[in-house]
């Protein structure tokens, strides 16, 4: 028996996200819609120069699990966070929304991570984090008991940026395939596909990894190539299962041989990009670990995926259960 | 010559902001629509019982001062956080907004004040204030450069809650008459009215006020009536000049016999009501230091609150100088 349907592991983050216009991310050096690390330091440089903003719960696997919540879906959660104010907002908005979260908390420094998402006029969004707490994610946070029973485990690439998160990992991976469980990864970033693109795809090859959630800028730095298709039918052949989301254009999904076309949701207007492919992963495996087909569960992917991007911050204000039914998709 | 347009002067309280349906409120003794005043152990309380939530800075005088500003006029604020996350967000978001705001934080506890907001599905805000830092505020903090040289001091009347905020008031009052300016306070709250109605009365009776802020149920409470117009001429005659808003029905201006009527803005969505007296006084007092006539200053209001309800959180993202020239009235 599971009792969990998706097991999410990823940095613990509070998004802090204000509005600024493009001429703001050239004069600050932020590279335009990505996750920039930053220190302690340059986090508070660039702080003093952010207009006013809003603080809401973040973290790119903790996004999903909420998602999964919010579906309705059984959902854990492991992260680090710090026994501070921001740490406090994470363990509540998360347990609030009926995510399991038990990682214990440090205690003092270093602080919470946070990350300075500035949000364009064109709707995209730069991230600035600072990971913080974070960093202490080890092994000794893998609950055993929830890396063996929840249908999937679904990790961030992003893990790979603290030093001993990724032991986690191959630990809660061991588990989770020891019991029969499928274990699932998000390439999260280009630039994060850069810095462990060898480790990444050993993952995959190794079959630590199952199933592979990337955008197509992440799948093409990936295979360190231009053309698409060149690394759809290269990822087709190193993981069990990938979906991959291309923005307006929908997204694809491709298990061997098949290949399955999702359309994107028409929006009415875009507003924050943030969340788009957390929520999309969040519908997928919701999909997923309910037994649906593959098309199903790309819709649910887009369904949420769609409603995230229309309003500011990570996690939709809208129940997604309720939504999905709305749209004939349970 | 004015150093500044407006200085406001209220609660400093960063809002925590969720959605609930109906029935929350009623299990847990909120008054729907009103502002509630909680201790720290029921703000813990409420805190564990409410859902994924987001923060912003809030704070009535704040929001106020805020808009003001976006709007490109030159605000300054008295109000008390504490040196903690909470108070430096405060600080934060109010400085980068372009608000001088220098009242010294205290120290340790009380920690800065937090207002937990519940929004129902009809956009209601039921507010539940923890006052923390706020008690502390006392005529120590004015600054009286400041307080003499603001064309009109705006203050709230929530801070007659706090035991030394009122001398603050009466100390800024008499500074800035002497100085030839205006005083203006907001009603804030029917139940706050009714706490303090004597004093306010006597406030504007006294000529320490000379200029009133108050939506209907507000200038009902004040002189115990349920027929608006017999409230409205006895508001009449105990202030120079009432700005009195109707929600969907506009608000209206009153000087001497003079009565100016003004709509409502036609909003798509009413998503949060959350801050729409704040604006209104932003807009309203924007146009009013800027030498706009009355029905200038009460269209320019009407934007301000017809925008920040169509929003989650009490501070409009948007530009409100943009908005005001958008709409032909700059």
């Amino acid at each position: 028996m599971s009792a969990y349907d998706v097991l999410a592991i990823g940095n613990a983050i509070v998004d802090i996200i204000a509005r600024c216009e493009d001429d703001f991310l050239v004069a600050h050096g932020i590279h335009k819609g990505a996750m920039n690390l930053v220190d302690a330091e340059r986090a508070e440089l660039l702080y003093s120069h952010m207009g006013p903003a809003i603080e809401a719960s973040g973290g790119s696997a903790s996004n999903t699990a909420a998602g999964l919540a919010s579906f309705g879906g059984r959902a854990a959660y492991f992260g680090k966070v710090s026994n501070d104010h921001l740490g406090n907002i994470f363990a509540h908005d998360i347990r609030a929304q009926g995510v399991a979260f038990d990682t214990s908390p440090l205690t003092g420094t270093p602080p919470t991570a946070r990350s300075m998402i500035f949000v364009t006029p064109d709707g995209e969004r730069s991230m600035n984090t600072y990971l913080g707490a974070c960093v202490e994610l080890g092994p000794e946070d893998v609950e055993a008991s929830k890396a063996s029973s929840a249908k999937v485990t679904y990790f961030e690439g992003y893990l790979w940026d603290p030093p001993r998160a990724k032991e986690a990992i191959r630990m809660t991976a061991k588990l989770a395939h020891a019991a029969g469980r499928e274990v699932s990864m998000t390439l999260s970033d280009p630039f994060c596909v850069d810095r462990y693109r060898d480790e990444f795809l050993e993952l995959m090859r190794s079959g630590t990894v199952d199933i592979v959630f990337a955008n197509e800028h992440e799948l093409k730095s990936l295979y360190q190539t231009a053309d698409f298709d060149t690394a759809l039918n290269a990822i087709r052949a190193d993981c069990k299962l990938a979906a991959v989301t291309r923005s307006e254009n929908g997204s694809l999904i491709v298990r061997n041989s098949e290949t399955v076309e999702i359309k994107a949701v028409e929006i009415d207007e875009l507003v924050d990009t943030t969340g788009a492919g957390d929520l999309y992963a969040a519908g997928f495996l919701f999909g997923y670990t309910s037994g649906k087909n593959l098309e199903t569960c790309g819709k649910l992917g887009s369904l949420a995926a769609g409603i995230v991007i229309q309003q500011i911050g990570p996690r939709p204000q809208a129940d997604l259960r309720l939504a999905a039914e709305q749209a004939g998709l349970l």
